[in-house]
């Protein structure tokens, strides 16, 4: 059990940008059909994608010697023009949406021409490759619910936070509704605005409801970043972890927040059915394995269970939680295809063997596995659109 | 009147960072009290201010041969360690809020120690300089209202868009009340993200009625930049407008949007007073002057006007607009007291003196002035919290 969280937790922050990138000259001529990103600043020109997925990054910089756009773990060098403007380009990305930076003589920094978005523990530059699926989170003219900041005092924190609270089309109109909540978690090195922002988790909705494929619920979106536990010493700078690393209870500084503030407030701040059976947790990669520990131990307060690249369940899990085995309505388990070809969703056992043992013991279970895809926003974009239409259905 | 505005608008234009940027060194020896910026990503230690306003900045660049700060348009030269850190300072700066960024061997970039914020066309850097009043913009343990971002399809633009709505603490509490409305607008080269970005108006706005000092109101921050009208020929590239720049109708795209999209919206989606006499616009800086052109030739539609360093309104104006003196509640102009200094605030003739001679034609009118700070967000925040606790109250 140890064992399995270390490996979940390394492979989670090398994932998040710590492996060294390689260098490289991009390998091949690209196809010359490259267009601005979607998720340029207005206006901008670069960075482009082209038909192929490849990014071309371009910046002013005359007086540099070296500059670099540095995306999925490589560095690709870029050439520069008589004008002092370098451009390059990278190999082709998988879909969906991709951290990166540029390096200019040694100094990594965000590109100017791109929208910022916090992930590998940084505001930085992102980048959105066109999908052959992504009108399924496009922006569209149907009714569209609200993505709310809702700043708050936490009371077994002593602090002020905030989290972000997407209330379904037509909240505001029948004030006698009430709805479902999901409690949804970000990722390590992310927070409380990756899943609107990058995630796109309300458009992915309002586009679900408008279609008729997803019932309307609430969706909380609060910072789960773990903290190291005050009462736990902490392993000497520079030694790797394990054996007794993650210590004991590393998510319950977050699960103290979630249950003693944040959902009492919801509960009375909005219109929900403040019922176990109309509650679901779920969470990307860290936020899974949160998910995984906080429904786990407290199968009175969440239903509804979802883990997105972030481990799955056993039997014996199960069998030491039975009450978790009698109450839970859905468990959602996915990964990208990628991160089982890489043996990535290896840990915790294989999630498609879980998948059918635990179908076998009657528990209404769910493995869905992105195409092409590996620990990146894309196949958590996919596994809600999947777990959303299979929500408070049941 | 054209020349005023041309006037204005240039100078607007000149603000927001188009002036070339002088090179210095730092002037002398910084007090050493610096300390992380509240405007820093989580964790990051530079950029710091000390007790004097100055800003230090430090970036990790080996290969690099310069690079340098530039703030309030001036450009200072950081210096190498041995580690390759660039590390240099700035003028003290006013108390505040700055857009400010790097340069590295010629290459513009945000500085990846700061959060980020859309002005002068960009998303970018921006640092905090705190002030002696920042307590009334602080974030406190007191009911908070929520910044809602609101999607729509606009059907005079034919297009999506957004808007950002605060609504007060206790909204979805008493869901019989309903509520007067402010639509809020930001400057040139900023958008619909700026007031509650660095201008904290949600925050102010919370401060002011925890203290039971502004009636409870909601805002409405929309996007009103500037296009070039399609029926109007465009000057050639590069030729400096003037004469008969900007033509006449350049406030009528947003002014369209808002009269027929916008404001049917927000009354029809949320609990308003859709009443004239409980409806207000302001703006600062080009959205002051978008308030001026709208207000005045809509006096049928807001009775309450607020223009912050953005023009004032004179005898002339009042008396070409027999409706709008009639009906106006309350008409606030201010200024930051730098923008007075340096004549920038001239346009439109002497708004002290505009003031005067309104209150003596019996128009409720205010007239403010920031001390110390320039065409900058000090300046707005102080003047959105004196206007705001005026509104509504007759």
């Amino acid at each position: 059990m140890k064992n399995r969280f270390s490996f979940i937790l390394i492979a989670i922050l090398i994932t998040y940008g710590i492996t060294p990138a390689q260098t490289t000259q991009t390998d091949s001529v690209a196809v010359e059909d490259f267009k601005p990103a979607s998720t340029n600043q207005p206006g901008r020109q670069y960075p482009q994608v082209n038909s192929e997925g490849r990014v071309r990054a371009s910046i002013s910089a005359p007086e540099a010697l070296r500059v670099q756009l540095d995306i999925s773990a490589v560095k690709y060098d870029l050439t520069k023009d008589a004008e002092g403007v370098w451009t390059g380009d990278s190999a082709p990305q998988d879909e969906g949406f991709h951290y990166y930076q540029l390096w200019i003589d040694g100094a990594a920094v965000p590109d100017p021409g791109s929208l910022f978005f916090y992930g590998a523990s940084r505001w930085g530059s992102g980048i959105e490759i066109p999908a052959k699926d992504q009108d399924f989170y496009a922006l569209k003219n149907v009714p569209h619910g609200q993505v709310r900041e809702h700043i708050y005092y936490s009371k077994s924190d002593t602090s002020m936070r905030r989290c972000f609270i997407y209330t379904p089309p037509g909240y505001d109109k029948d004030t006698a509704k009430r709805y479902p909540v999901l409690y949804l978690q970000h990722g390590g090195g992310e927070d409380e605005t990756g899943w609107s922002n990058q995630g796109r988790a309300n458009l992915i909705m309002d586009n679900l409801i408008a279609g008729g494929k997803a019932e309307p619920f609430i969706i909380v979106m609060d910072n789960g970043t773990w903290r190291w536990p005050n009462n736990v010493p902490r392993p000497p700078r520079g030694e790797r972890p394990r054996g007794t690393w993650p210590p004991a209870g590393w998510a319950d500084g977050f699960k103290k927040i979630l249950l003693e503030d944040i959902i009492p407030m919801i509960d009375a701040d909005y219109r929900t059915l403040a019922d176990p059976a109309k509650r679901a947790m779920a969470g990307l990669s860290m936020g899974g394995m949160q998910t995984r520990a906080i429904t786990l131990a407290n199968p009175e307060i969440f239903f509804y269970v979802g883990m997105f690249s972030g481990g799955s369940i056993s039997v014996e899990d199960i069998n030491n939680s039975p009450a978790f085995k009698e109450n839970v309505k859905l468990l959602f388990v996915s990964y990208g295809s990628r991160e089982l070809e890489n043996r990535r969703a290896g840990f915790g056992g294989d999630p498609k063997a879980n998948t059918e043992a635990l179908k076998e013991m009657g528990i209404n279970t769910h493995f869905y596995v992105s195409p092409q895809t590996a620990h990146e926003w894309q196949s958590w974009r996919r596994s809600l659109y999947e777990f959303a239409s299979l929500l408070f259905k049941n």
